[in-house]
């Protein structure tokens, strides 16, 4: 079988790449999804293709929209989703996509930094792991659909 | 992924075939569905196949019934449902649709001029975006399924 | 055990009024919701408590959205939910609150004259009873809540 | 019918008691839930109750596990979900409460500042509501709940 | 709590008033429900009170409709549904409804003689209990509302 | 897309080689399932895997779980279920299944001789077509697979 | 509102009746559910009320298909599931009601000693909080319910 | 159609192959599934991947979570799901596995020796059979998905 995995949130570090790349090296059956990735083209998605409204709320809104048509069709789809926070922005679209995915029952890992955890308690408390680094979510990933362990160096 | 699109509503113009003709020229991996387009067949079918019955209502209520086993199912596979409302008839069954795709938590796209925007607004507020000419839902398409904004010309 | 009937569509006659009236007279256990029936406070509700935005298409929007966390919500307490199409405008939304009632599994009820049939047949086909009358609704929730049959004059 | 509406996110303002208050004199009713507003109970009950971990980690883990038995219980039985995002802290909790919402299809409104508009984009989208004052909270409420249209003073 | 049963097939013996008795002795906190009873009211139903239509067929279809309001409705609010099988008619209504009850997760009892055990196999195999006297459904029930065991004459 | 069609009920005539003939003569791309047709094998499945028991109740109470395996996950995973009544025996497990169908909200169709019609009510009210033929079942997978209406003769 | 909360596991301590005194001494508006913990009457009841069969295997069947007619029932209205594991016995219908309490997204409270978390941790991560004392059980309600924090003696 | 069937519990005796052997040798197409059975790397995986806590819960608590990241995902795309209870370890994850289930609506299947029946009476009500032998496993799934009945030897 293949395994849908969803990769949620941050999209200015190459986080993603090293997870697809890992789960490649290692022959992983996934299929990774995820939201569009180049920041201006998910801002402005909405309003170069409906028309540009007169008020930038409506601008976002419009954006917010047509981007959502993939977010949550993909994310409904992922057996597995990740959700990485990093250290720019609210990213409250991230805990968002966290909140969905655990009101649909989804294995939910996250992928951030410690000084993150206090102010991510609740999204990591519906988590079934919490990452520090994109490798440890590809070990995770190689354990879940493989069945392979293999323990951090250092570890 | 194939993404599976049905396309509800009108069906005296080429909207579909717009659709469905953008979409293949821009590659997208998607298979369209929709309801037998076929006027005099889809009113028709239930009486048809069945036998006639002696007052019309009933003929009317056999060939929605047989309609109902086609498109109440590919709906409910459905990703996205577009549903167009044109200037003829009075095209509830569009709207039911649309209810049907909204309380499934389809992602639902609808397709109207404005003329119809303050009759549509329930209708509308529902939908994750509204557009005017059938290439805009092909480019809402493209930038879903393949991640490819290309901006209107004129945007 | 009380029956929340959610009565649905045309706001310009009296025919919520006289279900209503019907079924206090017959003394069934009832609770009447719906949508707001002052037309100008339903169009205007959502910019006028959010503020006016530049274009028309996004007031509607807003109110759409206000009234959606009424009728929503009370459409999905429903047991039983009464969709009325009358002469006058388009009424798509009553169609498309058929179609949320129908994908949520309500008892759905249609009241509307012959005239509609044709253009009605998916909406009606997806009903457990197509009334015409106010009183034959009323009917029908006397022998549904209280198992009370009274035959119609002249039926 | 009683309305059950669930106050999430920030804890630090008056926003709660201004809802209640204005839903009060408006006769509104209204059973209002939200999460533990004790700042220091809720970061600390986990550990209070069922012993100090060795690690904060687990502290927090601990605390979000009871304060989770609240929260999801109350917002599961919810009608409307009001999730307030305030200038403090980053606030993740309010954002995934809002994503639990809407996959559960609660009817969502936001209250926050236009500074916060971009970055909440995709929460807004999901909202039928984004509202900037608590008293516009109250506005909805009344309408939604009573009927009652009265436009704010200057609108 | 009080708990909701529903009393689903033959409306030709007293095996309803055997069990609403049994359990009003008992003090039982149990509202009872079930589909109209009276024979000719509920055959005839739908075309007194929607106007007789030309054939027969849809003279049933019609009385079914209305009938389905009040049984689907009830049954979906049952805690548990019993259902009786009698030696009369064919009673494919009352298998019906156990299909249904099954489906939602409703605790089934099944009330009927050994001669019809090999016939029923499939529905009885759905059920938690299979009674052959309405005796033992109250039985049953006292035992699950109020923890009572009280052994049966001669068992 | 394959359509998956459940065919249930009756398993001592050939309406399901008409059907499965049918469909495939017209290039129909449908995967027919169905409980297992063996009369013996189906009522001592359990008793001959399991060991038989000392009661024949029991006995069928094996047969039936073994049976419900296959029948169950077949039926859920159905996209069109045909319950077909007979003239021999009960048959309510036909009807039994029709009511899972049903409740799981499944595209229903009925197959049975006229006389059944009165008996049958309830289950004809929740199908969306009722057959007499199994050709006719072919004519409607026909329309409603590939679009196609061919009227029967003498129509 | 009145919380549900069912008490699962182990019937031969008390630590119902402490977890119901403390609540009721700290006024908490808290319905209290569970199994009969009448042990005989556990056993005997299928067989004591539909009769006796040959083979201890359905004696054993009887009466849990009885018992769970109450027991699944009560746990799916319940919104906090308290699960508890003592001493004696295996206690496997303890972890199935866990199990059920878990698919159901229900507050899942398990109740143990230390001595059996490792055979426990599926159910443990599964569950919101896991107590070793039932007055730690009332802590956590008494939070829940009230948004009282006490502080253990010691803690 | 290729079924998936997900075996659960005892990791310490071959019963898994001798299925798969089963299946395999009788060409039956099933996709198994399972948890992974190596004990230690069960044991270890979450702290060997997400890093070692100070203490030994949460050892488990990590190991639980990223076990269950596996488990959950493939118990829910399942058709059939077995459970095995086995002489060793109290297994409370096996019947915690089979409270899944059934909540799911799976179909479940037990396998364990007689003198558990009694105390896995809870969890044999809800499957719909209970075996003896891994070979009684295979002639389920032989009838089941291919409709063949090959009696035991002595049966």
């Amino acid at each position: 079988m293949t395994w849908n995995v969803y990769l949620s949130g941050e999209i200015h570090t190459d986080w993603r790449a090293r997870i697809e790349d890992g789960a490649a090296a290692a022959g992983l059956d996934i299929a990774f999804t995820g939201p569009v990735t180049d920041h201006a083209a998910s801002d402005d998605c909405g309003a170069a293709i409906l028309g540009e409204p007169a008020e930038r709320f409506w601008h976002d809104h419009l954006g917010a929209g047509v981007n959502a048509i993939r977010t949550r069709t993909l994310l409904e789809q992922a057996d597995v989703v990740v959700v990485r926070f990093g250290d720019q922005y609210r990213q409250w679209n991230a805990a968002f996509d966290a909140g969905q995915a655990s009101a649909l029952g989804k294995a939910l890992v996250t992928l951030h930094p410690p000084e993150h955890d206090h102010a991510l308690k609740e999204v990591d408390r519906a988590a079934l792991a919490v990452a520090r680094e994109p490798e440890q979510v590809v070990g995770i990933l190689r354990y879940v659909v493989a069945g392979e362990l293999v323990k951090r160096a250092g570890a």
